[in-house]
């Protein structure tokens, strides 16, 4: 790949070229004709859609602590920043719109690196229609460091909470959990394998048995499907995304709602790639589930009568637990049988 | 000051936390009425005012190169990292609404300090009434990086755009320029002088003459009260907040309305602090009203018609040049009566 430092087309050069990227259609064109200023003011400037409610979110990935740039590409970091807005606003039963996006650069970083990072962006945008209009680029001392917020719309009688749930009820998921954080150990222990190579030029890291790991890992796919679904063809209870790690979800939504839960651990869907890899780690592939995290699947509580509805409409949700009250606390039934409080954990900063 | 390290409480006792610092009441109750959620979930919802448009914005400060920590208390930072954004609201003729902060720490910063931000953030908002509705709070692996987004309302007819400039009409800067680069050159000498002191513990700092630039620069404070004047009581044409200097911002006016521009140099409101800041460093006082940026200022253009109007309501306007013919390029004409181009440039990051 070329490399052009930034340096030789300047910050008003490099939004030139940022925008000639993020200048395309997508197919929700209520977009477009809302907007009426895009990245080229102080503001960005919409009509929000007749009677919806705005929706409004911001997340962070930092590098050392979110992603290692060793394997993980510019273009996959342009999607991630931009799904994992994707997913709150899925979680809450809305539709992502508008993004902004800051991207904070050390000196090493070429224009075409940054290019690959607005079109991995770009390309989340486009599957999940919403317009980047807006951002901010500067300069960093050390790493790359990218904040994306993202407004989105919801009928109001159609919002989600985490506060919505019920005892009785059943807690489920969609998809399948832990292979995000089982396709992040691989890339780590081939980068590993690489700095320990004496003839690095010959080596080929072992990938492929993993690709549906890594690519969870890399370029995760929020269910706006499912949230579809959930929000418009049954009723819910309860839902959050998956973003920290199942248990921190459950903990979430118990504390909010003012409930207790029970997990089961031998319902926790994890596919066979993940169990694989967990083998291989010597780690238990639902630890991986309950504290791995990014996932960007669906945990939701729903009462069973229209669990029965739902269950004619996917096959990709499963029932893990249920909602309790609130004095049984938060359990997890082990595969044993025993049973055990469900700790508290995830990926939580500053305690790692 | 107390010294809590982050990890004796963890991200999610961090926020609860940061929670009890920006749960206040602000004078707009119309913001606490319309907000449905706020921190507790996926994303924070609100609903927009009836018949507005929604306003959109970024804009992150970056340790070492927005700011150092040994002159720059957290205090200070919060208040800043919010005021950012609410002028850029501003400069569009809205009113700034929600915010959602996201910051990345490195380990050595306290919970304290975290707090001290939070509280400088809160005030910003209390005083130009706009709610802190959510954010993302990571850890970063060296440098403190703050990112703010916001959304604000405005009337659709009232939205000023810098395309918006007419030839002929006059060109108009609020309150006083280069005050904050003054200030900043200020600390950044104090800061030297104690560094090359070897008794640092007699050392004071000589801040007291200059305590209206650094002020500016520490806690500037965008024209929420002239914005509405500008956008009710008269008519204008376009309009821009001055964060990256006098000179760029002309430039942006100037390319987005398809128009030329001449600046008096010898206009250009320059107060007796900065003028005597740049006297002591042997600077054009201009060069760091055209150059300087970080003043939250406006800019804007009016006609001589409308100027008579706002003459009446205002003093804190003056006229530094006139909007011109596109062919007439963008002019700087000296005190001295030489004309010359006005250099377009600013604080442009990766030039530096």
């Amino acid at each position: 790949m070329q490399h052009t430092d930034i340096s030789t087309i300047g910050e008003f050069g490099l939004i030139d070229r940022i925008r000639k990227i993020i200048d395309v259609r997508v197919d929700d064109s209520s977009l477009h004709d809302n907007l009426l200023m895009g990245i080229a003011d102080d503001a960005a400037v919409y009509r929000p859609s007749q009677g919806k409610v705005q929706l409004f979110t911001t997340d962070a990935l930092i590098e050392g602590i979110h992603f290692d740039l060793t394997f993980t590409s510019f273009m996959h970091l342009g999607w991630k920043s931009i799904v994992a807005n994707i997913s709150d606003i899925i979680a809450m039963g809305g539709t992502p719109r508008y993004a902004t996006i800051v991207i904070s650069l050390p000196k090493k970083i070429s224009v075409e690196m940054i290019e690959d990072f607005y079109r991995g962006a770009v390309s989340a945008c486009k599957k999940y229609s919403c317009l980047i209009v807006g951002g901010d680029t500067t300069t960093s001392m050390a790493n790359t460091m990218i904040s994306v917020a993202m407004v989105g719309e919801a009928d109001e009688r159609r919002i989600k909470y985490r506060g919505g749930a019920t005892a009785g009820e059943y807690l489920c998921v969609t998809g399948h959990l832990g292979s995000s954080l089982a396709g992040l150990n691989v890339l780590k222990r081939e980068k590993e394998r690489f700095a320990q190579t004496p003839d690095q030029h010959a080596f080929e890291p072992n990938l492929e048995p993993y690709t549906q790991a890594i690519e969870k890992h890399l370029m995760p796919k929020p269910r706006l499907d499912l949230s579809k679904i959930l929000t418009e063809q049954v009723t819910i209870g309860a839902m959050i995304d998956i973003s920290d790690g199942l248990a921190s979800e459950v903990h979430h939504i118990c504390k909010n709602s003012g409930v207790g839960a029970v997990v089961h651990e031998h319902n926790i869907p994890v596919d066979s790639v993940t169990q694989k890899i967990a083998g291989e780690f010597s780690d238990l592939p639902t630890e991986y589930a309950l504290y791995g995290g990014e996932e960007y699947e669906l945990l939701f509580t729903i009462s069973d009568e229209q669990y029965n509805i739902l269950d004619k409409l996917t096959n990709d949700v499963t029932i893990i637990g249920r909602i309790t009250d609130k004095n049984k606390g938060i359990e997890l039934i082990r595969e044993g049988g025993e049973r055990e409080p469900l700790r508290f954990g995830g990926w939580e900063h500053f305690k790692l």
